[in-house]
């Protein structure tokens, strides 16, 4: 099993959707990430920053889960980031109602020793300076570096992105991010230009419609689970990245063959993610319902065809 | 082998996409069904109706590709139905220019003697009084009848689409008409209660998003294949339905697992469909072309997946 370091935040969300509304839950990236990583039990360590609002019961939680959160600095004075969001019924699309950068604001990530030869780094959506400093400080070059980004840090920080960029084997990017970056249309022409960047693993979110993985000339696309109720879809994309890049330390295989198995990995657990408000369903999913759901992935795309 | 019926139109459009812009040329649904089935060889008969000014080098192309057009009326002094549209640059919406029902006005159509025994109806998109029409002479019950329909009749025709829908055993519909019909969110729950106003099957089209279908509790899913250029998305819908039933007549195989197939062969069909303007590409369409791209579709879906 490879040892898989998550770079993210670790953050407080308050989210309303037609369903409810929540108080300041958990939420962030690198807890998503971490989440969907631990349901392979592989070694996987989280830096991040918190502030001394946190509640030390949500880093036993992930502890408990077999996440190290060594790497989670905590600033006593300090607030920890906070979201706030608002879904439309139709949950495509939300409006941001808060964002308190907070702690999050002066963030130098420390990776600790045991994780600095991680063989699978895995770099949440912060500045791409953060996740480039996560890089430096490795002891070895990973094996894979996984970059997911968003459409602020291309318009806020686009030099930094393309640095880091050079430096990433796979970037996970949502369809209208991947047109934006690359100036196209299509994705197909999208990948292309983006795997010039740096990645030779495009790997493109499309949301309910599912992820496209791109790899020199080579396409697979992995379907979301259609569910009659998408109840919070806040982390589908992060517990998506974070099935994929478990999957990939659990098997220790990272051929493009392999990475087809992660994105459907990865789907089937973000089609979990989103039956509860935030991290709840992730905290109690258990394998065997992870196993059965993902028989129902292979029901709803694997055929034997014929050649008429 | 299975006899295909098919109506719908048979008419003239006037494109314009970011790639160019097109005189009247051929189009029409009952067209690009008719041509897609035409791909498997079948004994398909269109039935029609179009205006002196239609030229019978269109009629003979059909007939050469095996289309029975004795079912398509020619009104000597009418003019054949037009429609003109625009694509906006990402190919996903467009806006209609001109439609000019013309003989489609008063369209009764007939069932010519030979095709009154057809096993497979295909009725494509029209007013649904004019779909029951085709259903009320066929000599027996067929023994599959797929509908195709659209938000214009369940804006104006509700109550008579949903008698037709009574007598269907397969729907194909696209996603938001699929909602606007059901008055669902989700594409899970609108296939629940589109079941109940008849059709067994139901078939979700996502255009570059893929296609769903959903048979009481059991789903499967075809992915659209990604392009790096779309250049005409018209007739797409119409060449997936007439692939769907030109499978399903050429394999004689109604079941679930045989749909699946047909609906693979549906859009590997349609991919081709928007490579040209008009029908231009279907009409042109060898074998060994659409079997290579069937591999190429098998390989961006199918994988070989274990159980951690």
């Amino acid at each position: 099993m490879y040892k898989l370091l998550v770079v993210g935040t670790v953050a407080f969300d308050a989210i309303e959707t037609p369903f409810g509304k929540t108080d300041k839950i958990l939420g962030g990236s690198g807890t998503f990430i971490g989440l969907a990583a631990a349901q392979f039990g592989v070694k996987t360590g989280v830096v991040s920053i918190v502030g001394g609002d946190f509640p030390k019961s949500y880093l036993d939680m992930m502890n408990e889960r077999g996440i190290n959160t060594d790497g989670v600095e905590i600033v006593k004075e300090g607030k920890t980031f906070f979201w706030s969001g608002k879904y439309h019924n139709n949950m495509n699309s939300r409006d941001t109602l808060v964002t308190e950068l907070n702690v999050l604001a002066d963030f130098t990530p420390v990776v600790t020793k045991e994780f600095k030869d991680s063989e699978i780094v895995m770099l949440g959506n912060l500045h791409p300076l953060v996740q480039k400093s996560v890089l430096d400080q490795m002891n070895v070059v990973p094996k894979l570096v996984i970059l997911d980004t968003m459409n602020f840090w291309m318009n806020s920080a686009l030099e930094d992105l393309y640095k880091v960029l050079k430096r990433v084997d796979v970037i996970t990017i949502n369809d209208e991010e991947a047109l934006q970056l690359s100036g196209e249309y299509s994705l197909v022409n999208a990948a292309e230009k983006i795997h010039k960047m740096g990645p030779k693993y495009v790997v493109i979110k499309k949301g309910e419609h599912g992820a496209l993985l791109f790899n020199e000339g080579k396409m697979f696309f992995a379907p979301a689970l259609p569910l009659s109720q998408v109840f919070d879809p806040t982390g589908a994309g992060d517990t998506f990245a974070g099935g994929f890049s478990g999957y990939l330390a659990k098997t220790k295989d990272l051929s493009f063959e392999n990475m087809k198995n992660a994105i459907f990995y990865g789907s089937n657990l973000a089609s979990f993610c989103v039956e509860k408000f935030g991290t709840l369903r992730m905290e109690d999913l258990k394998t065997k319902e992870v196993q059965l759901r993902l028989e129902a992935f292979k029901e709803l795309t694997q055929l034997d065809i014929e050649l008429y």
